[in-house]
């Protein structure tokens, strides 16, 4: 029970970022965080606006969608966020937004290209965009389909490696290993897809970054040898 | 009495949300709030700046654009209000605004395209552009005429289901089941429309959302078996 | 002397309007308040953050020039206000900004044009973009300068009418009949000049707004019938 | 002591304004201060983020980049800082940051040019943008290399006139007489690039400022006869 206490708070706190860096208005965008030992993850409930937020008003939910404890319903994306935690193990906190920017390379339906080294301090890849879904998956159900989009566009990517994508016509999510560095990911996601956005429409044919500058960025934060950051 | 207490507070708080939201300037943009039953609406007074507005500053108008009470001279767009609630039966509020991205599609006298699924949370068509208005109706009654215009854009469309709409040359209006709705669809088209406008510029050619991605997205939150927010 | 107390609170608080609705960062921009009885203006001393200013550093300055009572230096834009003091009769008020909407069209030597009914609501014309300044000129009095080329660009224009104009490869100056009214225009040719911008950008042939439409915004404001505002 | 008591207060003071002037999100960006009798310089912590900042969490570093005193890691970029220092006579603070403007030109490896008098009043030159680096210096030493690169590219300009410069790829960097004015100049910077970005996108041809009013703003400014300021 404490345990959830702090998942909870964890996904409140999550979702409060997503406000605070301006990420959604209104009630759009949610936020998780997971618990990989209970199998449980605690989510915004749908459609309630960000200032009558609270820990409390958060609800669990177990890895096949189903209500674990809380009054409200759940966030309508909930099925995305449970294929992603069962697909992409390590995850501990998923973020979806509608930031501006990020919106408009997923409507475009292409991937955010690597222009530089604030991009490769965090990825060494083209931010993926998803395939548009087929009508049949429309119908089936759709949020678990979102999710097996995002697995699919995934194949031979390393999710713990390229932690954001680009849903198309749709938008953004993001993840990471904790709630908060998911909302953090879906931050610097809209902040590299705003800097991609303003080079490419100064000079279309900007080329993507070189090798050897995106190993070495990415490296000095993420490789064996990192040295960014406290130890 | 005590029921325009209300009403007045309804309309203040929505004029304080344009602000808020940065839909406006100083004294640009107004929202008003409607008592079907009373057969009238309380509105902006004219020119004030939001910083001095109050409840009791609001002023009330029946749908002939009649002062019913109140010291201050009524919004100058009053009777384009009163045109809309006379002919779109349902609606309780309306929000006019000058937002920057709706205000650019509006003076290229151009609908918003769908693009994604932000937009299709809200409605299932382009947001409307109207006719620039005949110099005839511009002499005429201006602001009777700008309602006029609104409502023949509406020929075919129902305003329950698409809740705003650019007027040409000028700029958006919206309106909802409340004065507060009303702000939220305009706070909603600024930022549908700066989606669209990034969407356009990075990629001239894109195509509108197709029809089964529309439907799904408006119909989880708003139709018969809706599964967004809280029952 | 208490009145100039009261000129030196005006300029204040027209220069603090300046950063509130950041038309300017830093020490950047500026602005005066005029008493035509004494022939005295209050301005903005030159290179002191907003952050650091009082009424009581507001600097006296005549239509000359000189300055009447202070202990600061002047802004050094100073001889550009009292060109348009002198020459553009019933201004009691200028602002001028870096603000970058405006500043583009300014480095583009472009006049904004007048491409909807928020510009109009303001101004019948484009804003107005001064000629580049000559070397003989630049060599000569530079800031003096300054103020004529507006004025000659104002040549058969009414400064009371268009109370704004962008001085080329440089930026905006507002005016009005209190320093308060001027800044307030220096934040409507921000807008105005961002609105156009996004419209250009969209649809680079968007006509200008047609005369019916022109006459009929500016009248309601300012025409002899103006039927906005409070009587 | 006391001295680097100050040195801290100074680089913590301009590693907040970083944050302050939105010139980078979350831990992205740093500042220093350097004591040029000490030969020692107090910078920001590597990977902490700007709310977490106090005066006591600055590292001290020598210009061999051999940390003096603190117990945190500092920047993963001050190897560059110490080149700049060294090499950069009369520098007295350094600030780095990713914004968004800056970023995008940097990535378009393209100098900004000088379009107009605010981007004059701080530099008569267009703001520079270094080679992109060879993988040989790249496997190097990296944030040794970057520092060089920026002083390859002030062959021929002189870095007490021309206080920024781009690295091509990556970002802004910035200097001055003091960390606050290094910060200051990076929000500078970022202004000018945004002007540019508009000016460019509005206008593609516009032409660089001519000679005699780059020389003039820059002159009133910090020539020997400027007027601009206080005494």
């Amino acid at each position: 029970m404490m345990k959830f206490t702090e998942l909870r708070r964890e996904a409140y706190e999550a979702n409060m970022e997503i406000e605070k860096q301006k990420l959604a208005i209104y009630t759009f965008g949610n936020a998780s965080a997971f618990d990989p030992e209970a199998g449980v993850f605690a989510i915004k409930p749908s459609g309630v606006p960000y200032a009558e937020l609270s820990p409390q008003a958060m609800v669990l939910v177990d890895l096949d969608g189903k209500v674990v404890e809380g009054d409200l319903r759940p966030s309508s994306d909930t099925p995305t966020h449970a294929v992603l935690y069962r697909e992409f193990s390590g995850v501990l906190g998923i973020t979806h937004t509608h930031s501006p920017y990020g919106v408009a390379w997923a409507q475009a339906c292409e991937a955010v290209p690597i222009y530089g080294t604030t991009h490769a301090d965090h990825l060494t890849e083209d931010i993926p965009c998803t395939e548009v879904m087929r009508d049949e998956a429309i119908r089936n159900n759709y949020e678990i389909e979102t999710g097996n989009q995002i697995v699919q566009a995934f194949r031979g990517l390393n999710p713990l490696e390229i932690e954001m994508v680009l849903v198309a016509c749709h938008g953004p999510f993001a993840w990471g290993k904790s709630a908060w560095k998911s909302v953090y990911n879906a931050a610097v996601l809209e902040e590299i897809a705003k800097m991609a956005w303003l080079t490419r429409i100064l000079r279309p044919g900007t080329p993507r970054l070189k090798e050897s500058l995106k190993r070495k960025h990415y490296d000095r934060k993420h490789g064996k040898d990192a040295y960014y950051g406290q130890a």
